[in-house]
């Protein structure tokens, strides 16, 4: 697949390698086709990764990634053209943390509303599909750093074609199909990002990042 | 231990059953003494069981459980009086949802606050705990109904000889030592009440609510 992320930090680059490694093609948007950050990042990626600007990424790409910081993503998304992200998956790996405060963050947007269904309202014609945001980047793409991987991973969206590219995607990537948990449509994502706060916490507790959680029933 | 727990709901009912079986005298608060559900649950519960008014249960016990609804968690402990409070140890395990839009309910105090820091703010002399909010009732009182016992439960209190009242009481209950997560000061409440968004979602996804979840790292 032909896979845009959006964002240079390290949820961006960490999924970007882990899609080239798969064998996708991927372009990394920002704001600069020419940022210095995205530049070295393909150098390390290699032949399958490309820097772009946010819209030349978005543009033929079959897959949009959104890994900015949830402040920004909606400018972000607005760079890549609506006309590029129309009837394409959208996944949504972005928190809306508000650091105007200081550490920790509030959420910018919560409770009735989320980050996800916020995309959704300005790009109705993007499939938006919520997931990953519930952990660190080396465990989105490396669940067996964690306890042999058995832990969650949740998605939320409104399109059921859409969540099925989603879950081969994590699928690929190594998720076992019984920790990938569908919370069905998009307002599951209120949940998903609301659950930021706790995860903050556990990881101040821990003194580390690299930890999930597992639904037992 | 001479407990309070106020409000008679299914967890009012059950922690205060539970409490009178460790061999725990329990008042049973409400707005009326004469509520009938107490009156029910006092026969039930047996000889170390009694109904009270809300400030009947508060005064002369050691430890206050407030198991009352979060939008009347307030109301509640004013009628307790605040000198009925003061000192002693206030383990809040309630959730401030707000069902007036219907399902989901939304929570009314949140992101930089928690019903645990209204609380505190307005009973100072108190020593708020917030614990066992995350999971259902009978989780709470019997984590072996769950994967053997093996997942957990989080408290946070400004005050560490109250959390050590509670963790005690945790043990008591049947909560193994390493699944009791201290998230430090009492705005650790905040990810706690912030969890129940996708708590609720997760009771729908999997259709019932005799669930938990594990921290793993």
């Amino acid at each position: 697949m032909k896979i845009a992320v959006l964002g240079t930090g390290p949820v961006g680059r960490t999924l970007g390698s882990k899609f080239t490694a798969l064998g996708h093609t991927v372009a990394m948007g920002s704001r600069d086709a020419a940022n210095p950050t995205a530049a070295e990042w393909v150098v390390s990626a290699g032949a399958k990764a490309r820097a772009a600007s946010f819209s030349g990424a978005a543009e033929g790409s079959d897959v949009i990634v959104n890994a900015t910081a949830g402040a920004s993503s909606l400018l972000a998304l607005n760079a890549c053209g609506a006309r590029n992200l129309a009837g394409k998956v959208l996944i949504d790996v972005a928190n809306a943390l508000d650091f105007s405060a200081g550490f920790p963050p509030s959420l910018s947007v919560l409770n009735t509303d989320s980050l996800a269904e916020s995309i959704q309202r300005v790009f109705p014609d993007a499939m938006v599909v919520k997931t990953l945001n519930t952990m660190a980047a080396p465990v989105m793409v490396d669940p067996q750093l964690v306890a042999g991987g058995d832990h969650d991973v949740f998605l939320a969206g409104n399109d059921d074609d859409a969540k099925a590219v989603v879950v081969g995607l994590l699928q690929e990537i190594g998720w076992q199909p019984g920790h990938i948990r569908d919370l069905g449509g998009l307002d599951g994502a209120r949940g998903m990002e609301m659950y930021l706060p706790l995860w903050l916490r556990l990881m101040g507790n821990l003194g580390h990042a690299s930890f999930n959680f597992r639904v037992v029933s």
